[in-house]
């Protein structure tokens, strides 16, 4: 089965131009197949605010009524995602910048409201609802797509959705065509068997393990929903879940083992 | 040889949903493959006073300096193509929406400073650089690609380019494996006999015709570049060029005559 690496970056490489560019030229040097899933980073807030925009928040999260709807779209698929794509180009990396709007790839569903309207925020039923026929037929043209964090509702609206829920669902997606590597750069090293010592880095996570952790407290409350998720791929046919530093990406076009934490189901 | 229509739209329609859902629905129903390439409107500006960006003329050109690129390629790439795109797939059309960093389809040149600087503005040397190859791939894959009137120079920098030159580029990159037909739609019924008779519609010209109806001087100064490019293209294995206005679109999913001009080498 062919490798396929799925890396998804959030606002802590995307703010800074100068990690960003580091973390494109490590990108770049990956084997194809690949693709990008990136966030948004605070470039929306801050033109969001430009534009007489206050965001409104419940309960901690941001609401996405439809003046921020059209801001993310603007910066999430077109500042961003496009000089990514121009960037990567730059680098020999055959990019093209996607939402999941484009060819259908990830058809999602405005969040139905219950006791929060959060707006146009698009929920992805699971891997069977994304167009993985679309991405193969990009994959196999040579081509990487870039996703932007916004999905469609199938009746002309986009949807501002979650990139970690876009990686993740993209992996699984793809996991019955590829050996699916799926790697979220982080702030952090990886999971750390001590939250104040960056260097105490778990390197091998399995289910087994990943119970102990979180019995004993090590694994903390904000690290669970993502380890549950990465798990929950693995489950459903992911061969790996990466969890590290953009720095460390590096490792992943060369021999080198990867300096962050790797989860998989049993210990391999 | 299979038929291509490559349709361009401007800011008339763009400015107005009524009119640009109504396009929509005629550009879905068109037969694939068929290509969309739309233009900027005056969302940009907009958009760019409100960010304090006061746009900036030489000659009445405007310039395109590094806050202008941001701001289209925010309001082009994203807020107008992503638009697009969803209310495509909502029609049943399978569109992608690309720049011409997307698969490196588009290579451009920064425009060489000599009186005047027009910025981050793009130039296509010609048909031979587009990479008609991914447009093909994309093409066969069942897809619409939609662009929007960016380009980049292959350095990592994206370029404002002319949707007009565009269409016209894609029209003559795709001529050598489609019998390619290029749709401008135009706020004018077509090319006027009398400029003060909307209904004048002259339905064919070919280059003799063209000729005659510059030196009688029917042709008016603004269409002249428009028509010099349309027959460049024809000369280029272009099969026709149609102008006309977006309602006449229609016409062109069934056996109805086109309402506009239709511009061949030799009357067909």
């Amino acid at each position: 089965m062919q490798k396929v690496h799925i890396i998804k970056i959030g606002g802590n490489i995307l703010d800074n131009p100068e990690r960003l560019q580091r973390f494109l030229i490590d990108f770049a040097q990956l084997p194809v197949p690949k693709l990008l899933v990136h966030g948004g980073g605070k470039i929306a807030s801050t033109i969001g605010l430009q534009l007489g925009i206050e965001p409104q928040y419940v309960e901690g999260r941001r609401l996405t009524d439809a003046e921020t709807l059209r801001v993310v779209t603007m910066v999430y698929a077109g500042l961003i995602n496009k000089n990514v794509v121009a960037q990567l180009q730059a680098l020999g990396c055959n990019a093209i910048g996607l939402t999941g709007a484009d060819a259908n790839t990830i058809p999602a569903t405005k969040r139905p409201v219950k006791t929060i309207d959060y707006g146009f925020v698009g929920d992805v039923a699971g891997p069977e609802t994304i167009n993985a026929a679309a991405i193969q037929a990009l994959l196999q043209a040579g081509l990487t797509p870039v996703f932007a964090p916004l999905t469609h509702d199938g009746q002309g609206t986009l949807l501002n959705t979650n990139a970690d829920t876009i990686a993740s669902v993209l992996a699984t997606a793809l996991a019955p065509y590829y050996e699916v590597k799926l790697v979220y750069c982080f702030e952090k090293k990886g999971v750390l068997a001590d939250a104040e010592d960056d260097d105490s880095v778990i390197q091998r996570i399995d289910q087994d393990k990943y119970k102990m952790l979180k019995q004993d407290g090590v694994v903390t409350q904000g690290m669970i929903p993502k380890l549950d998720n990465a798990f929950a791929a693995l489950q459903q046919g992911v061969s790996a879940v990466l969890i590290g530093e953009a720095d460390a990406l590096a490792s992943l076009a060369t021999d080198e083992a990867f300096s962050g934490t790797t989860l998989q189901l049993q210990h391999g």
